[in-house]
């Protein structure tokens, strides 16, 4: 077998790779590992719980609006620990870079990584460069790792009956950016990419309330990670179409290429299911920060299986996991 | 300026790319960042110091004689834990595969990987991998990042005078293993790569005595990494060319090659100053692990600045640090 690009797509398919990467038999350090496939790892350490998470980033272009692959490198992992709980500390960086690739277009990658570092309050302290020959790589790869401390883990499994489901913004935006650009739309500009670290934010929202399950949508997009989230907790998820916050032009760039919203990436979202007593004040937190403002319930969790979309008109339909990601490279 | 392949060798050019690389100015979590240039970083956590570093692995061919780039991008990550004095405990796992590569050669890097985090007794806890298309990468590339814990920190800049250079083994075996197969040689298959996890062997060697220095000499070989502890710790080491240890083989397809086997990359190699005193519960130490059964003290640190090799017939000259690898792609 070979691997094609719906193996890498975040979807239903990846998972017959996924069966080949998690064939390590030295998978965890006593604490949450490899075998869990939630956003990052959790290592028992001193009585603390350490995160440690990692992402190769290949987003094409590398400059896209709204963001470029270095700010993209800081936020995904910066969120994938916040998602675990985590409050950023420390990240790593391994280059891979094609000869002949302009250095300034360098300095404006490492510029646009330490600003995100900036804002999530995290640091880049160690790193390494590989530089590989004309057409051995188109351009550059970006890897971070990261590692977080978590007082409270939360993990993408823990959603339960009467859980309220909350997303902190609108949907679709970095997919429908990147793709809407690479299309030479005219609109494109329009659409940016909401590329974000969220663990300022997250600090804030995990002490208003208690979250029971969380993530980012990422690749795959919302529909992949409340699929993933409803599987993992054994539990129904009803959505509520009239609710799900999608602006006006990333529908339209959307019904104009036949991508469903739902199922491309967001860089700086997350959807999370709480306790419908703590609802509220974790909307409020949500909103009180700038990266949570469109923040919004958008459905609830029931007993029993599978994603039901409620729509405006009365109806229901399955949202099922996609089997790839419609838009390629994306991060 | 377009970066070139000297940028990524590991040699003098590089420096013009880390000026670019380390300009973040987010770059230290309190202990030591990325502005020290070590194997790795540290960052002082509940009283205990964690060392973070990082990895990517583009060596071709995918299996050498000797190893792969799984076994290498695992022992590249916990040798730099090992030399900074830590313990390894969580890797990290980034892929980055092409479209079209073999899922059997996967499953053979993955297994290959796991056999050396057994012996290294470390785990790798998360991952990510993204599929780019045809063209856009030749096979697969792997990062790993890597958390170890350090009962005493060494640097790469404590050299003093009066101290014993110290090699576990002989030198130029990964360089020369990787040029003589792509080459073809006869003697090819003979020379083998010396990529191994040090980590266990470097934990009873802590035990034996004090290190004041030392460094795995990687990419640039033993004469970058001996010219940089010199540097920095702003003295002179004199090397005695009948006590370095080279292989029959390596020698030969070096002065076939025209390369010098100080200056390729060795995986599985240590080179470290210790005070004289210790050195031999130290060599002894090595010796009695199978990675550091030719240990030899091969030179002496002085006062004054340069290495300098005194030769077999008498003479003197500079080891200098090479302007880049010789051999591209080597790990």
């Amino acid at each position: 077998m070979k691997v094609n690009m719906m193996h890498g797509a975040g979807g239903e398919v990846m998972g017959e790779l996924l069966q080949t990467l998690t064939k390590f038999t030295h998978n965890n350090a006593g604490g949450i590992g490899l075998e869990a496939l939630d956003d990052g790892a959790v290592i028992p350490f001193a009585g603390e719980n350490l995160v440690f998470t990692t992402d190769s980033h290949v987003v094409r272009p590398i400059f896209f609006p709204g963001g470029d692959i270095g700010r993209i490198s800081v936020c995904g992992t910066v969120n994938d620990l916040a998602m675990m709980g985590g409050r950023p500390i420390a990240l790593s960086c391994g280059m891979i870079i094609e000869e002949g690739f302009e250095t300034a277009n360098l300095e404006r990658i490492v510029a646009s990584m330490d600003e995100a570092l900036g804002e999530a309050g995290a640091s880049i302290v160690t790193g390494d460069t590989k530089v590989v020959e004309r057409g051995a790589l188109d351009g550059i790869a970006i890897n971070t790792a990261g590692i977080g401390i978590a007082k409270r883990i939360v993990r993408d499994n823990g959603l339960v009956p009467g859980d309220v489901i909350i997303v902190s913004g609108t949907l679709g935006d970095h997919g429908l950016a990147i793709m809407a650009h690479r299309e030479g739309f005219d609109l494109g500009e329009q659409i940016h990419s909401d590329v974000a670290p969220l663990s300022k934010m997250m600090e804030k929202v995990m002490e208003a309330g208690t979250i029971h399950a969380m993530k980012d949508p990422t690749r795959g997009g919302f529909a992949s990670a409340i699929n993933e989230m409803a599987k993992k907790a054994g539990v129904c998820v009803r959505i509520r179409e009239d609710q799900v916050p999608i602006r006006k032009s990333v529908k339209s760039a959307a019904a104009m290429l036949g991508i469903d919203p739902l199922e491309v990436a967001n860089e700086g979202k997350v959807v999370m299911g709480v306790p419908a007593m703590d609802a509220d004040a974790i909307l409020a937190a949500l909103r009180s920060h700038k990266y949570g403002k469109d923040a919004t319930v958008i459905g609830t969790v029931t007993t029993g299986a599978h994603v039901i979309m409620e729509t405006a008109i009365g109806g229901e339909r399955f949202i099922e996991p996609p089997m790839g990601d419609p838009v390629p490279r994306v991060c």
